[in-house]
């Protein structure tokens, strides 16, 4: 049995409590956060939980195993730290840290004290994702061409961060798990309109072998789109994850070159077949991901979503921030 | 009666005969194209049609007086400049020229023979386009903070260029009506899968005062897209070119900036409201603006789609061709 | 305060006790449920709320004023009249009763002990409903001249009644709350597959002055379809439930009838403007009725989905039984 | 090569000029039509055809050994009627003829003459058809459970015929096609709102062994629809004829019934795989249908689509039109 002290009752909060306290395995012992607004919510739905106002009673407390941080981002190389030095395992909300420094900071502490981080990169535990990385491994799609998702709606859910660091974690986390290509350099376009925080922004990747990742997040849009179009040299996919079943769409569609006899002579041929929708789990992500945090600690085993991987999109984030601020130029990783 | 010569009888060829013949006003004196099949395949359509496979023939003929240019682009200086010094108006596919220099030297001559140039870029006739325009006019959206433009199927319609000269033509045609600023920038991202010719692109055009265009441009997608986000300060739309019928929809939605007490707290407030369609012209584009090219030839008007504004548009082209080939540095216009 | 006892935990059960312990005004007395599983699933919700597995405790209880009847049909009867003869208001699923003799017993005896009964017409309360019931209201619409909805899905939800009986009440219901004519006719056809009920049903229902609703039920259709159109004299509207937004569609879009000069020469002119999406309120139907029900016992107002309503509903749902069994006889109403 | 006369040349005949002029094998001996607006027309497209305003001329032509029949359906039988005794060959717009009793006497004729009749069910000609064909064909789907169209838009394309004579003949000739059953009986709804022709109408056809279908067709529809829903023991599919590609997807879906232990209690268990869209042929129906004319002629082969086709279908036409004005009652076929 792990004992989890979850740190935020927020936005996302309820959910991670939610799922925590359905599974076998772990306890939720403690949830703390300073707005006692929050805590009464909590108590109203589940009213024999241990809270707290205070962080440091729950980072110290000697009767739990493991942190789950679910602060604004800024908090989290703290919070982290701190439950890290007080030796629990660390499940922490995504980007998993504000710098690439504090990213591994966290990850050497985490080695040195044999604990285990975990990134809550939920899509990953989507059956669509499970899916198009099964189609992928089986090499189903062939060579990957590119990987183009669009991530718009209206609204902005963290007012602290811009909305790269907002909604394109999401996709870069994706990406990182599918393509197992390393990028080679990121380009990013954007522009500010209300507050001062990047709001539309645009993000191209870079892989080795003409493998090119492209990533639309836009906090201003009157509907909200989530599609993803993987193109590869065999078959051509589609992920949208707002159909409530057909998520993914794989198109029996390709292009094939045939040398024409003359120069500017190239034949091109189109193959268009069958489409398949293959059915998709349907379990809460979060449950599986929250499943397998217990089952990380309990088994001692390295999540898919470790510390490195969490780093890595940290690096990815940075990068466009960077490029985007240099209005487009191209920053090698 | 303006007696039209017509060079070239592929792809689109036939949309241009048959929409001239339906003219009253003009009368399309002759049709060229050096492939036999090609004026077979016209006389079969319209056994009445007098034809050459001999361009000077047309070009020096002295019983027309307009040329429509339907050839591929790296033909359309040579073309265009040869009618205009036989004193000829032209009327050009899109793009317009292969460089901006070409488009200059051609711009340059018509005015000195006070000739007509009109380039084709027939989305400006479409009854979508110009209800989007009068929208923008009228101060509906309000200020512009982006379009976002999404052009991607399975197909390279043409062999001899890029998917940017292919399709991005469209959109920065499209863009250049609608968005009356200077663009000041571009930056594009793109990667070569089959034959050399970039396939996949991604392109952002910077404007003053935050306003920001991004072009997405694919021929490897198995799906066909034509989605264009315009997001205002007072409204927003999504125009969806493959909509039978509402084609555009205007979102009453929108964002508005509270400045909150302290640091860090930005109140936003989202404002959404009902959602509309405007009736959009369903005539045919290409015959609205072929009828406008004999009315501005007829009447020594210059067309708003003149060789200007097709120079404007491959200004863009071979900046974006620039910075694409450098990774996504920022051409200055 | 109203205290308030759940006579039923199963499918829908959790939906009402959640929403009634979120209200004001009212408390979750008791629950009643046969199976132990049921009632400990809401323990784990609900650690403190009292329940007990014998309905004539909770029926019998001094302490309850009102019960809510969340059980099968075939039960509906003698559990609202034990709770009416107990001097308990009722509020109770749909459909109200099994037969029309049973909704009529139990508003004659409601009457007598001046009791409220309220039957879950849930849909009435959604903003899509609520909407369309404005703009007829309103005369937007202008004379109805059909009601034509599809409520078609894979999944029998209750094992005990045909699909006309579990779905087709949500249409009646509401059907008869936008129509304010009285139905003269029923005429129904359908057919069993596989247990014996039937499983594909579709009801047509006539009105005075050219009025005819449609009702397409099906529990073997591979995808959900929630649709219903409405044609009026001046405009007509399309209601796709399971849009996010944009429920209802208004289109400004019609036909005009000119006599023409000779016989057979009916001058027929169409209308085609704008379509219109008005914004929908989305608050959660079945809160808003149930906080109605608080009010009606309250205040001592009969609610517009009493007792009456629902017998309305059930005389429909036997004129389609008899109907139906008839192989499409009208069954006068 | 055989020689057609074409009669009529207003909504359709366009089409099946151009498409028999396309065809080797054939020639348009012959075009009539009582409007010269008509003939002009024809004569901007076509200078080189022969015309006439005389239908006599054309059907006693000895050049011609076939009439295609395009004129309202209160014409067929006369001028069929003609052909046939002329001893010409007849292509036939649907519906087939006004009557069965007219449509008998036409079958007769052209047996005795031996003669062919080809009905234009159009529909059957297309991939979409071809292919649930041959899904039903090869047990794909199994036992059919259902066949449910839904055929509605806004527009009276017919001014002498009610929307059951205009639409449904489409849906009824392709039901025939698809299922192999004999229909049993037909119970038919609707309504007139406008010209005294009904425009609104629902119609339910018996086949033996519970499989139904229904038919849903309506004038005065904001929105076009054209889907269909077929469920079978085993898949369920659904075609939508607006979709681009994707016009048909099968589900793999599905009920199972098994006994439970007690009485009421049937366990229901869902299956819900797959969904796949296969490729379906894209070229034009009705060039298809003409060439299996032109062959079935000259081969001498009898039609799938032949008079006996298309007088089924005017029986169900004439049953639905029964049921139809005596509310719904069922007509035994």
């Amino acid at each position: 049995m792990i004992r989890i002290g979850v740190l935020g009752y927020g936005y996302w909060g309820p959910n991670i409590v939610r799922n925590l306290r359905s599974l076998d395995g772990c306890q939720v012992a403690m949830v703390c956060d300073r707005s006692s607004a929050a805590l009464k919510r909590l108590k109203q739905a589940y009213p024999d939980q241990a809270v707290t106002t205070d962080p440091v009673e729950l980072l110290t407390s000697a009767h739990i195993d493991a942190v789950a941080v679910v602060t604004p981002v800024c908090t989290h190389f703290e919070l982290a730290k701190a439950a890290l030095q007080n030796g629990k395992h660390v499940f922490i909300e995504k980007p998993f840290t504000a710098t690439t420094q504090q990213a591994e900071e966290l990850i050497e502490l985490a080695e040195r004290k044999s604990l285990k981080i975990m990134v809550d990169h939920t899509f990953l535990f989507t059956g669509a994702v499970r899916k198009m990385r099964q189609l992928i491994d089986e090499g189903v799609l062939g060579d990957l061409y590119y990987y183009d998702s669009t991530r718009v709606n209206l609204g902005l859910f963290q007012h602290d961060v811009s909305v790269i660091w907002d909604l394109a974690p999401h996709d870069l986390s994706i990406m990182d798990f599918l393509i197992q290509d390393k990028p080679e350099a990121v380009v990013a376009t954007g522009e500010a309109h209300l507050n001062g925080h990047v709001d539309v922004a645009f993000i191209t990747i870079y892989f080795p072998r003409n493998t090119i990742a492209h990533v639309n997040v836009n906090w201003l849009s009157p509907v909200k789109i989530r599609t993803t179009l993987i193109g590869g040299e065999k078959k051509m996919l589609v992920w949208n994850d707002l159909e409530a079943d057909e998520k993914i769409k794989i198109y029996d569609k390709g292009v094939q070159m045939n040398n024409g006899r003359e120069i500017y002579e190239l034949l091109v041929s189109y193959r268009s077949g069958d489409m398949w929708a293959p059915r998709v789990e349907q379990t809460e992500a979060l449950k599986v991901e929250l499943n397998y945090f217990v089952d990380c600690v309990g088994r001692n085993e390295t999540p898919v979503n470790d510390g490195v991987a969490g780093s890595r999109v940290v690096r990815l984030l940075e990068a466009a921030d960077r490029s985007l601020r240099e209005r487009g130029r191209a920053i090698e990783l």
